[in-house]
């Protein structure tokens, strides 16, 4: 049996358990202990060592907790293979890195990893259908880093202390007037909080107004990132159909009266993931249908400005509201980038109070040199130019994208027209399945989102569906890919046919 | 009766209920109504403006919502009083302001304002012995713009796009060696996660772990901030008592035996508010006592750095935890600046998956960019830089402070050595109440803390401490400030014996 010697406890170097934990690690790591091989027995190595018996069994300890050794009981203690270790380190990496990807939708690619028992592997030259984050070369940086420079010569410290509790106050008013000119959404300096992006308007809301047990309804299908976070609540989610024209509102007014809910989480423009967009009629229906109860209507606005038609202004149901029943959350990730990690929430001043505590227990405030650099990225009209840039893009890959996916229509498949937005919503061919597709296409190293995870309720969940997301591809990689994604659909048809001759027939 | 005349609807202004909404406000706003006027009847401005009773109705109920009008009910609409209005929200701004000062605490002074009926107006030549965010003008402004210009030239778009679920990846690997060799703790970068300062790693743990009806230790009095969170997660939160060595360990154990919390939340070094310290004995029995419990313990480690004892290397509780039970909270607020909005989790990795899910329903990710920076001001030894600086900053006023508080011990109070951190615990001279020095002080100008908010259990609360915090103020200031305070104490002193002079004997 291999021993452990030359061992040389230091003073100041921590506790002794820790140093022998570390020496053992060590001798692990240089293979002078290897795989199989048992550790010498405590009482040996205490006296040998001439410590405690407790200070040997600390470090054994932690060496099992890291992974480095593994008791057998009655028997002893074995190094264990650190290869697995390192290789489960590494899965760890890549199903982060794939998170990360997709981190808008940081449930998406964690469920479809899900779905497919955990292993996703996205390679380099992938082709990414799947996020809706837009490409880092498309970033404004050098008009951002301009800002930035500005208001670090100018406020000094400043930029760095606390602002107000519900943001930088010039900010605030700037996104005011822009609300107004832009939006025709009235507000006041006061209903205006700024939050570090979307998800945490979703969060704040949900602490602020969802007990455990209360109810709240969403689009089906949906964001799953929200679902998550009404459920972490303690919330009973329910889904509502969505369809072309909005929300189902026979349901809705159903499940209004049946669950009593305290919310309805709603993305009027470009819903995701179908891209439906409610029509003016229905969002005055749907503000009517509230307007005398106890509920309040979630209005997560992250694209209606990527809005293709030039002529028509997209009329946000915040911008309707004339009985105070909207929280309208605006991200500025898919247009601007996602790492600003800023947004605003614009909500009836009466909710006012319970808000802004929830955003103080959160993280108490929004960086202040961000807010600041985005209120001169604001007054100097470079978000508008940017916008425009970004619609620009957008579009050429939505035309470009939409052509080729004429092919899919033709093998009978459906593809939702949205003229906006950065998402596409197929409806696949008869008995093709998004999540057989999503397979296919994996290993053809694209890789799309199936339309599966979306669904709140596994009854309702319709798997012929597919969402494609244009915002981290370019036309070249759109043109490759929509090739070999019809060339899986068209194989998983064949498959279908093959499957049903040879298959017995009952 | 006036009427409301001479208003253009325009075709392309909104709808009219807003445009008929803007026009009543205005003249309002231009005093042509006055306060206390009565709004003509819905009908004839219907009639008289030809347009639908409905955008009547709407635009005066906006009205009323915003505080412009209110009904009279069976009477009809009256002018409200704006005045009234504008100071409601000129109070709300300077909560908000007087929040935004203590905003690490931002419990503190909402408890105060709440203590106080709401009424806090902090002046601008106020003595604020109330915040604990250091001054501005102790930023490293100028090292921090250098991080930030090299890692937008050096990384471009990559700055702002998504890191790693739980943190950019250099950074938490700079962490790990930063944690073994300043404060001998042993963590992985892949149990690091980076969190928008230390009220957010509270906030997530909260959310990972705490579920309604759970019940949670805290120390007692402990930070606001924390309860606040637990509690609104549903959970039961019991106060321990806080002794000058640590927590009372025979009313944790039975407080344990009892209730059966999930989570202990501690400040092992300069607690706040009562600047304590955990003694080494103590944490040792504290892990001792949990180590085969299904507890874990928070370690917010806010101001372990700011130690003026040269020789003593505080040891974290971290640092000792060899049976994986402690989740270590690390804030760079107090040494640093408060708007970085930075910090970071060592979790056990056994605990990690749900750690990294809660922030990210919570926020996605922290700001890249300012991952990236801090990351480059760790490598150039800034921090350590910085951190030196502070210390020599904080101990000066340290040691003037607590020379001049010497009064107050002569004057029968009891002053704590704390010997680092920022704040000072003071136990008044018996009789003296903390809320009423409170009061005499912000007559004169002077903010501190009333120990009493920071007790956890109505019962509990003890009205005979203050806390004061130096961070936000200079020398000059404590001289001016704690003689001040001295003069109060006397004022109420004076008073107790007139008082017990004038009252009739029983």
């Amino acid at each position: 049996m291999k021993e452990i010697v030359s061992i040389q406890f230091g003073k100041d170097q921590g506790p002794l358990y820790l140093q022998l934990y570390n020496h053992i690690k060590r001798l692990i790591v240089d293979k002078t202990f290897e795989i199989g091989d048992k550790l010498p027995p405590i009482r040996k190595v205490a006296s040998q060592l001439q410590v405690n018996t407790v200070t040997v069994v600390s470090a054994y300890k932690l060496l099992e907790q890291n992974d480095y050794v593994y008791a057998k009981k009655g028997s002893g203690t074995y190094v264990a293979d650190i290869k697995e270790v390192e290789e489960y380190m590494e899965s760890q990496r890549e199903l982060e890195s794939s998170i990360h990807q997709n981190a808008e939708n940081p449930k998406d690619v964690a469920g479809i990893a899900l779905m497919t028992g955990g292993h996703i592997h996205i390679e380099k030259d992938s082709i990414n259908f799947a996020s809706a984050t837009p490409t880092p070369a498309f970033f404004p940086v050098e008009d951002f880093k301009q800002v930035l420079m500005q208001v670090l010569d100018r406020d000094g410290g400043k930029a760095f202390g606390y602002d107000e509790s519900n943001g930088y106050g010039a900010l605030r008013a700037a996104i005011v007037s822009w609300l107004k000119t832009d939006y025709q959404i009235e507000s006041h300096a006061q209903n205006i909080q700024i939050i570090s992006g979307a998800q945490q308007g979703i969060d704040i809301i949900a602490k602020a107004f969802v007990n455990p047990g209360d109810y709240v309804l969403v689009e089906n299908p949906t964001y799953t990132g929200a679902v998550a976070v009404f459920k972490s609540r303690g919330a009973k989610v329910v889904g509502v159909p969505i369809q072309r024209d909005g929300i189902d509102m026979e349901k809705l007014e159903k499940y209004i009266r049946i669950y009593r809910p305290k919310l309805i989480y709603t993305m009027p423009h470009y819903q995701n993931p179908t891209t439906f967009c409610y029509s003016d009629d229905k969002k005055v229906d749907l503000l009517k249908l509230v307007k005398d109860k106890k509920i309040y209507i979630i209005e997560d606005d992250f694209m209606s400005d990527l809005n293709f038609e030039k002529k028509y202004r997209t009329k946000t149901l915040k911008s309707m509201d004339q009985y105070h029943k909207v929280l309208y959350i605006k991200s500025f990730s898919k247009v601007l980038m996602p790492g600003i990690r800023l947004g605003f929430l614009a909500a009836p001043l009466m909710l006012f109070k319970q808000i802004m505590q929830a955003k103080h227990t959160s993280d108490i405030a929004s960086s202040g040199l961000i807010q600041r650099a985005f209120h001169l990225y604001l007054k100097k009209g470079f978000w508008n130019k940017h916008l425009m840039h970004m619609k620009e893009v957008y579009y050429s890959r939505y035309v470009e994208i939409m052509k080729l996916l004429l092919e899919v229509e033709k093998m009978g498949g459906d593809v939702c027209k949205a003229n906006g937005g950065l998402n596409i919503w197929v409806k696949l061919p008869e008995g093709v399945s998004g999540t057989a597709l999503y397979q296919r296409c994996l290993e053809k190293k694209v890789l799309i989102v199936p339309g599966k995870i979306f669904y709140v309720g596994e009854n309702k969940a319709q798997d012929n569906y597919i969402r494609l997301s244009y915002a981290a591809t370019d036309i070249q990689q759109i043109k490759v890919g929509i090739n070999k994604l019809c060339n899986c659909i068209q194989m998983l048809q064949n498959q279908d046919e093959s499957d049903v001759y040879y298959s017995p027939l009952i």
